[in-house]
């Protein structure tokens, strides 16, 4: 199968709603924007060995690479590679997007994405990444409109994604304001398992914070709690306070680190992928929030664990009310070059 | 300079407009769109030994090795090679992209970008590859309003782009009807020489003719005439006859030639990578076009190639107002996989 006929075969499989004039295909895709929205627009890849490693043999094993040390030096022997489908690396490289869409309260719409094939990736393989995908995209609705293939040494797709909000609700990383509540969904660390190709995109609760709330700044952790943190925090010019005992350290995080509770908050603190919500929010809605969350999502936890304080873009650190030196991190996150 | 840093120096370097709300450095942009405007989309990518060859000495060497077979048969010794700056190669990386945007009849508005960065690219590589796109899309009033950073283990460069066009003036590949001419810009073939790099966008020519006129269909040269008419024809459930003595063969074709016409009009074919653009006008546009197109764009040939005739998706080959058989092309054009 040759790029034209992939593509016929795309066009045949991906179906393109009336509200997209000029869908796979052309020289470029045609929106439609509803009136009184913005237009959300964000990219992320995701890259052989780097975030994935691929077998030759049609079995696929995958660890993200990038955080090496984990593999290298803690993760439980036979734990860390976690054979990986074509469909499970193509469902994440649109993950990662979605949550990108979350983190801004946007709904996302559109995307297109960009292939780069190596010889030894079969038309067979990259149908079955394309159906990964594309079963996640059918479940948050949102269409593939177009694409671009090149030959390369190594795998790598390359998503852009277009998303709406309203202009009142979009959440950027920079409004975050002293006296704010510091908020996380879910539970952190250990997304090396499993939780980093299966995670659910928070798209449902990025929408429901920014229509019924108006959270300050939010973010989606990527390169680790303590990072994505901090890029509130230079964004915003503000500090923070962490409450150490209220992290909510994932059970993952717990059995990667053999009930050795302090290597497991490290983890949930600094290992990454979690595509969780960070997020802060006015004092005078936090009861309010916590109360409506726990009706709306009763099985996501969301987690106070800390406050915004303070000036200088720095994270001040407390366990049981006491301040105490900052947790010796392996890595503070995820450097990409 | 690690990812961080490197986007701070990106936020500092460009300058971005009051018309987008958020640009670099949150979990997406924020685009206002005009009303009445529809949105358009569309990616592109380059990379390396694919598109360029790079030298780690820091100086750079580009080929389209993808016209592998340029290189190795056609190619006058010592041409073939053109030492490309990482500036041009930043270029090409918009430049492919805007030529899209042309093709639809569309003014792009903004970008986002995906680098992969292999060990071997520093970064003071990499902001000379910024200082080339971002000159360009000074000039094209484009603005980069995000992207992402990946290690890869060889460069690659995707571009997303996005522009608005009228709903009635947007111009596909679908909507070429018998009996319409069919025009091409510029000269074609030899684009090896300097051309594929140093190309300009044919965006004013592409916005003129989409507002002024009403082609039927419109593509810009990127694999080939003869595989992007090929294209319109699919797309539009048409054949052609095109006039083999009136395809505008550029100079460089003729120059990689030596001289040979035969073997200068299979280059400009076939060879790709011209982007001009390829049209379909109704016959009753003909006239006038040519004329205020002699007004608009004194420097810039259209060249009337052929006609539209018959239902079967082939090109009818002529030369000097006789049948032909088709002509041998060494390739014809690219394939991308």
């Amino acid at each position: 199968m040759n790029e034209f006929s992939f593509i016929e075969y795309l066009k045949k499989t991906i179906r393109v709603p009336n509200r997209i004039p000029v869908g796979i295909g052309d020289d470029a895709a045609v929106l439609n924007i509803e009136k009184g929205k913005q237009l959300v627009v964000s990219t992320d890849a995701i890259v052989e060995n780097v975030d994935f490693i691929l077998k030759t043999s049609g079995r696929c094993l995958s660890l993200p690479a990038k955080r090496s040390n984990l593999r290298d030096r803690h993760a439980p022997k036979g734990l860390a590679m976690t054979a990986l489908s074509p469909e499970k690396i193509g469902r994440k490289a649109l993950a990662i997007n979605l949550s990108d869409m979350a983190a801004m309260g946007a709904k996302p719409t559109a995307f297109v994405i960009t292939i780069g094939k190596p010889s030894y990736i079969t038309s067979r393989w990259l149908a079955r990444f394309y159906k990964g995908l594309l079963k996640l995209a059918k479940q948050y609705r949102v269409s593939c409109v177009g694409g671009d293939f090149s030959r390369s040494k190594e795998f790598f797709a390359n998503v852009t994604i277009l998303g709406e909000v309203s202009s009142h609700h979009v959440v950027t990383r920079s409004g975050a304001m002293v006296g704010d509540w510091i908020a996380v969904t879910g539970t952190l660390g250990g997304s090396l398992l499993h939780h980093h190709y299966d995670f659910t995109p928070r798209i449902s609760e990025g929408l429901f914070l920014a229509q019924h709330f108006t959270p300050t700044a939010m973010i989606d952790i990527s390169d680790g709690l303590c990072q994505d943190l901090s890029h509130i925090l230079k964004a915003s010019g503000v500090g923070a306070r962490l409450d150490l005992e209220r992290i909510p350290v994932s059970a993952d995080s717990k059995k990667m680190s053999h009930g050795n509770a302090k290597k497991a908050l490290t983890r949930a603190l600094s290992d990454g992928e979690d595509f969780e919500l960070l997020m802060t929010v006015p004092p005078w809605q936090k009861m309010m929030l916590e109360k409506s969350w726990k009706k709306k999502f009763p099985s996501t936890p969301l987690t106070w664990i800390g406050k915004i304080e303070g000036k200088k873009p720095l994270i001040h650190w407390h366990f049981n009310q006491q301040p105490v030196p900052g947790p010796q991190l392996s890595q503070k996150g995820y450097a990409h070059f």
